[in-house]
C-alpha cells in the first residue's frame, strides 16, 4: 500500500518537516537503518583494527591519498540522473494503472435493459474485465501472485468458474492469454448489440473503444514489467554507491599524527555517518521505485485495486445502472 | 490563491526584477525569514559558547577539518533533481484541474429544448459534475474540506439535495463514490435520448464523451493524490538541508587565530547566513509544491474553481442555451 | 515579435556563430549591456575606496576569506535547472497558441452552400472564435490590452457588434466570459444543421470538435496565466545571481601584496566581467520566457495572430469556400 | 531477448541487491570485463616501463601536471546528460513495438461471419499486418534480419505467397513498400463492408483505425531507424571517456619520491580500476541502449515479437473468434 | 540527408565503437578539425611571442591567477542543459515530419472507384497534399528553397499546374498560403461524397480527419520555425564555449620556472587541446541539431520526404488502389 502524507505537507511551515519525518513505513529511516548500524560496526572494527597494528606514519599518508583519488567516483551525478529515470518510469507505470469507473459507465449507459440477460451480460463483461486485470497483475506483482498462486485460486475467489477456466485452458497460444477475456467481453457486447440491447453501432463503438483502452493499459504494464530499465544500468549506479562507502570505511578513518595528542571524539564518525545514511537513503528511494509492484511499503497495491474494481464495477452495472433520483430545482437559478 | 506575477515580468529589465521582489505573498522572504532568524540566534549562540569556553588552538583545525568532511553532503544536486520532479508533478496536477466549459458547451449545444424538462435535465448535468467535483475536492484540498466539511453541507451549499444524499448514502461500495454522480448525468443523457431531445446517437456519444473527459481529471487528481512522490525522496531531501545547515552553524564560525588580532565584523555570518537562505528558500519551493492542493499561499484555489464551474456551467446550459446573437454583415468582407 | 534566426544557423560552420551574434534584437547583449556597464561602475567605484582607504595587509585577507566562502552559492544548477523549467513551459504556451486553420477548413468544409446564410453564418462563426481569442489574448498579453484597452475598442475594431457586445455585457457570471462567443458557434453550427446545410450529426460532430479544441487551447492558456510558477521560485534564482556577483565586486577585487610591484593591468576585471556578462545573460534567457507574452523582442506577438486568424479565416470560409481548381492529369502518372 | 529482473528487486532490501548482481546476461560484468583487462594490462606494461626507464623526479612532476589538467575532461556530465537522452529514446522505441492484440480484437469483434470467406479474410488481415511487421523488422533489427536475409525466406516461413510476393515486387515505387501489405488489409475490409459482414460504415473506420494505428507505429520505428540521434554526439561522448581513461594510465602511476621507500601495494591500481569499471559500466548501458535492436543481451528481441503476433492474432480472429462461455451468475450478487 | 549508423552499434563491443569512429559524414572530426587546427596554431603564435617577449616570473603569477579566475566560467552545465533542450526540440520536430501513406491509405480505401473522375480526384488529393507540404518545406528547408527557388519551379516539376498556381496568387490574405492545397483537398472530397464515390459521412470524416493531420504537422512545423529557441540561449552558449578557450590560450600555455631547465615537451598541449576538440565537438552537436532543416550533413533531407511521398502516394491511391491478392489459407491454419 502506498504511503500517503499529502496532509503532512499542507504547507511549508516547519511543523510539516516534522509531521513528515514522523512517519516510520516507507521512511527513509526504515530502509537504511539496518545498512547503516552494519557500516557503523564496520567502521568501528576497522578503526580498532587500524589503531593497534599499523604504523600511524604510512596509515596517514595512505589515507589521505586514497581520498584524493576516490574524488573521481562521484555518485552525486549518477544517482540524480538515475533517480529521475526511474521516477519518470514508475510515473507512466503509475498512469497504466486502470480503474474500472470509465468502462463500467460506459457498460451501464450504453447496454440499457433491466431483465436478466442484460444484467447478467453487464456484470459478465466487468468480471471478465477484472479477470484479466487480475491475470495481468499475478505475472507482475508479487502480491497479487501470493494471493492468486494458481488460476485455481482466482476461480475459488469467484473471478472465474469452472467452464471458463476451461475453455480459457483449451486457448493454446504458448503466449500470455490476457486477451482471453477482452474477447469474451467483445462478443457479449456484440450479441447486446444484435438483442437490440445497444441502440446503434456508434454506441457499440463507444464500449468496445472502452474496453480497448482498458486492455492497453495492461498491455502497457506488461511491457514495462518485460522490459526494465537495461539491468546493468542499476547494476552500475548500486555498484557505485556501495564500492563509494566500502572505500570510506578506510579513507575517512581519524588517524592521529604523532605529532599532535589523541583526540577521543575525532573518532565518531559523524559526518561520513550522516552522508552514507543520506546517499543510500537516496538511493534506496531508486531502489525501491525499480519494481513499482513489488512489496516495498510505498509499492502500488494491486490487490486493493483488484477488490475495488470487482466491486465498483459491479455496482456501477447493475444496481446503480440507470439509477437517477428525481430532479429537483436547483437554489442556483435565479 | 495562486500568486500571480505576469504582469510584473512583461520584460526583462531590471524593474521586472525589483517588482518580483516587493511581492510579499507566497514569497519566499515569507517562507524564510523565521528559520533564517532561528539559524541566526544559534549562530550566535554558539559563537557566544565556542569565545568564552574553548581553546582556539583546538577549535581552529576541528572547524577546518568539519569543512572539507562537509563538502561531500552536496545537498545543489538533491534539490535540484528533486525539484526538477515536484514541479513536474505539479504541472500535471494543475493540468488536471478541470474546468466545466468544455463539458457545459456540449451539452448545452447538443441536448436541446427550452421546455423546463430539458433545462432542468440540462442543470441537474452540471450540478451533478461539480458535485462530483466537490466530493473529490473535498478529499484532497484541505480548503475545500474546511468549506465542506461533511456531506450535509453540500447539501446546505445546493450542491446536492436529501433525495439524492439518501440515494448516495444507500450506494454502498465500501471505496469512493465519486462515480454515483456521474452515473446519474449518463442516465439523464441517455433518457434525453429516448425523449428525442438528442438528435442521434452519434450525438449523445460527443456528450458522454465530454463527461468522461471530466471524469478522467478528477481521476487522475485522485491517483495523485493516493500515489505521492514516495515519502523517503522528500524525507532524504528536506534531512540532507537541514543537516547540511546545522552543521555550518559549527563549521562557518569565525575562530580567530592566536597570532592575529581579533575582527569583530568576521563575527557576522553574511554569507553563510545568505547561503542558507537561497538554499532554504530552493527547499521551501519544493516543500509548497509537493502538495499543491495544501494551503500555502500558492496552492490552487479549489473553492473558486467549484464556484466559477457551479456558476459559469449553470449560465451556458440555461440563461444562455442556444443564445445567438443577430448576425451582421461584418465590416471584414470587402 | 519573435527573432528568427534559422537561415543563420543553416549549418555549423563558423560564420553561423558569427551571423548569429551579430542579430541585435532579441540579443544576450541587448539585454546585458545596461546592468554590466553598472556592475563595472560599481567595480571601479569599489576599487578607488579600497585603494586609498583600507591597509593592503587586512584587505587580502578578508577577500581571499570571502571568495572561498562564496564556493557554496553555486548559481550554475539553480540556473541550469531552472531554465529548464521555465523553457519546458514556454514551449507548452507556444503549442496551446491556436491558429485558424484547422476549425477554418473543418468549417468550410462541412457547412455547405453559398447563398447568404450560409456565408454570413461561416462569416460570424470565424469572427467569433476569434473575438474570443482576442478577449482571452487582451488579458494575457500586455501588446494585445494595449491595442484593445476596452471591450469598445474590440467593437471599433470590428470584432464585435453593439447587439453583441450588449448581449455579452448582459451575461452576469463573476466569472470570465469567454466561452460566450463560443456558444454562439456552437448555436450557429446547430442552426445551419436543422437548416439541413450540414448533411449528417456526424459531421456536426466534427465541426463542435474542432471548435472545443480552438476553445481548449485558450483555456489552457489562461491556465498558464492563472498558475504561473510559484513566484518564490524565479525570486530565490534571480536574487541568488545577483547576490553573487554583488559579492564578486569585494571578492574579485585585485589587491596587491606589499612584497610585490603594482600592476596596473591587473585592475582591469576582465574574468570577473566576462562571468558576470555570461551569467547574467543566461539569467535574462530565463527572466525573457517567464512571461512569453510579455514585452520582450523574443515574445509571442499575440496581435499578429489575431489578425492572421481573422484574414485567414474569412478567406478560407468564404472567398475560397468549396473552390477548386479544375483537375488535371498529372504528369507523375505513367 | 530482454533481461528480466523485476522479481529480485521486488523489495529494496540488501539481499534484493546481491540478486541483481548475480545477473550475468545483460549484466555490466559482462560488458565490461575484456576492456578492463586490457586496460590493466596496459597499466601493468607503462608501470615496467616507468620504473625501469624514466628518471623518478621528471616523472613525478609530469605526474602531477597532467593529473591537474586532466581535472577539465570531466566524463560525468557528458555521460549523465548523455544516457538520459538515449533511455528517453529507448523508451519512446518500446512504446512503439507494437502488439496484435488490439487490432485482432477489433478485427475480430467486428467482422462477424464463420463461413470460409470471413475466416479466411480474417486470418489475411493478420498475417498481412504481421508481414508488414516482418519487413519493417527486417530493416532495422539485425537478428530479424539474419532470420529472413531474402524475401524468398518469409514465403517460406509463410508470411507471403507467391503470388503476394509477385505483386508486391511488382509495385514499383523506389521507396520502402511496407503499406503494401496494409492497403491488402484496407482492401479486404471494404469488401467484406460491401460484401455485409461489417454492420456499419462506422464498424469499418473502427478496424481501419485500428490498422492505421499498428502501421504508425511501424512508421515511427522506420523513422527512428532513419534518423538516429547525430552520430557526433555518441562519437564525442565514447571518445571522451576513452581518452580520459588513456590518460589516467600515465597520471595515475605511482611514482614513489626519492626520499620515501618503495611500497609495492601502491602499484595495485585499485581507485583507478575501480572508475575505469564505473565509468565504462555507465557508457556501456548508453552504448548498448542507442541501438534498441541490435545484439546485445538486453536489445528487443524482434523474433519473438512477430512469432507471438502471428500466432496470438491467428488465435484471436479464428479459433476464438465469437467465442464466449455459458454466463454463470457470480457470487459478487448479493 | 541524415547520417545512419544503427548496424555500427548493434552490439555494445569495442569494434562498435571504431566503426562509429570511422564514420566521416555528419562525425564530430570533421566539425572541429578546422576550428582545433586554428586553435593550436594561436597557441603556438601566442607559445612563440611569450617565450621570446615576457619575463618568466611575471608570467608564470598570472598564468596562474587567470586559470584560477576561469574556474567560474563553468561550460560544462551550460552545454549539459542546452544540449538536452536543443535534442528534445529536434525530437519534436522529427516528430511532425509527416510522411503520406497514413491519408493515402485512408483516401485509396475510402475513396472507392476506378473510373476516370475518382482515379484523378485520388491523385489530386495527393498532389495537393505534397504541394502544400513543398510550400511549407520550401519556407523552413534552404535544400528544398535551393530546388524550388520560386513558385514556378514548382510548376515545372509538376506539383502545380497553371491554373492552379494563377487561383493560388489570386488568394490574397497577405499570410501564408500552405492552407489553400488543402482546401482544394476538402472540397474534392466533398465532392467525392455528393458523387457517391464515398459510402457514409462517417467515411468522409475519416479522411477529412487524415488531411487535418496531415496539415497539422505542417502547421506545427511553421511554429517552430518561426519561434525558434530565444536567440539569447545559443548566443550566450555558443559565446561561453568560445571564450573560455579563447582564455585557455594564455592560461594553459607552458611557463618554465626559473629554477628548472626547459622542458620541450610540455610545450605539446596534449590536453588543452583534446578538451578544446571535446568541448566543441559537444557545442557542434547543439550547433548542428538547432536548425534541423538546415544544411549539416546530419540534418533532415525535405526533399527526400517530397519526393518520396509524391511517389508513394500515387502508387497507393492509384496503381495499386483496390489492390489485393487472391487469398490462400496460410500454414498457420491447424
Amino acid at each position: 500500500m502506498t504511503v500517503s502524507y499529502a496532509l503532512s505537507v499542507s504547507s511549508a511551515r516547519y511543523s510539516a518537516f516534522l509531521r513528515l519525518l514522523r512517519k516510520w513505513k516507507g521512511s527513509v529511516v526504515k530502509a537504511v537503518w539496518a545498512e547503516l548500524l552494519v557500516w557503523i560496526c564496520l567502521y568501528a572494527m576497522i578503526s580498532t583494527i587500524i589503531f593497534w597494528v599499523i604504523p600511524i606514519e604510512a596509515l596517514n599518508k595512505e589515507a589521505t591519498r586514497l581520498d584524493n583519488l576516490l574524488g573521481i567516483l562521484d555518485i552525486k551525478f549518477m544517482l540524480g540522473f538515475f533517480v529521475t529515470i526511474v521516477v519518470d518510469r514508475w510515473k507512466t507505470i503509475l498512469q497504466n494503472i486502470s480503474f474500472i469507473e470509465t468502462v463500467a459507465l460506459s457498460v451501464s449507459t450504453i447496454i440499457r435493459g433491466t431483465d436478466d440477460n442484460a444484467r447478467l451480460s453487464r456484470r459478465s463483461i466487468i468480471r471478465y474485465l477484472v479477470l484479466s486485470q487480475a491475470m495481468v497483475y499475478r505475472d507482475i506483482s508479487m502480491r497479487v501472485r501470493r494471493r492468486f498462486p494458481t488460476m485455481k485460486s482466482l476461480m475459488e475467489a469467484g473471478f472465474i468458474f469452472e467452464n471458463e477456466l476451461h475453455e480459457l485452458e483449451q486457448t493454446e497460444t504458448g503466449y500470455n492469454k490476457y486477451w482471453v477475456p477482452i474477447n469474451w467481453c467483445n462478443s457479449i457486447v456484440w450479441r447486446m448489440q444484435d438483442q437490440k440491447y445497444i441502440e446503434a453501432p456508434v454506441s457499440t463503438n463507444n464500449v468496445l473503444n472502452n474496453i480497448r483502452d482498458f486492455r492497453t493499459q495492461l498491455e502497457n504494464l506488461c511491457k514495462f514489467d518485460w522490459v526494465p530499465i537495461p539491468i546493468a544500468y542499476p547494476q552500475i549506479v548500486f555498484l557505485a554507491v556501495r564500492i563509494h562507502f566500502f572505500f570510506t570505511l578506510f579513507t575517512r578513518q581519524y588517524i592521529p599524527t604523532e605529532t599532535e595528542e589523541f583526540l577521543w571524539y575525532r573518532c565518531i564518525p559523524l559526518i561520513p555517518a550522516t552522508s552514507f545514511f543520506l546517499y543510500l537513503g537516496w538511493m534506496k528511494v531508486a531502489e525501491a521505485l525499480l519494481n513499482p509492484f513489488g512489496e516495498d511499503d510505498d509499492d502500488f497495491e494491486g490487490n486493493w485495486v483488484i477488490d475495488k474494481n470487482i466491486k465498483t464495477g459491479m455496482q456501477i452495472v447493475d444496481q446503480s445502472h440507470a439509477e437517477c433520483p428525481i430532479l429537483n430545482i436547483d437554489q442556483f437559478s435565479d
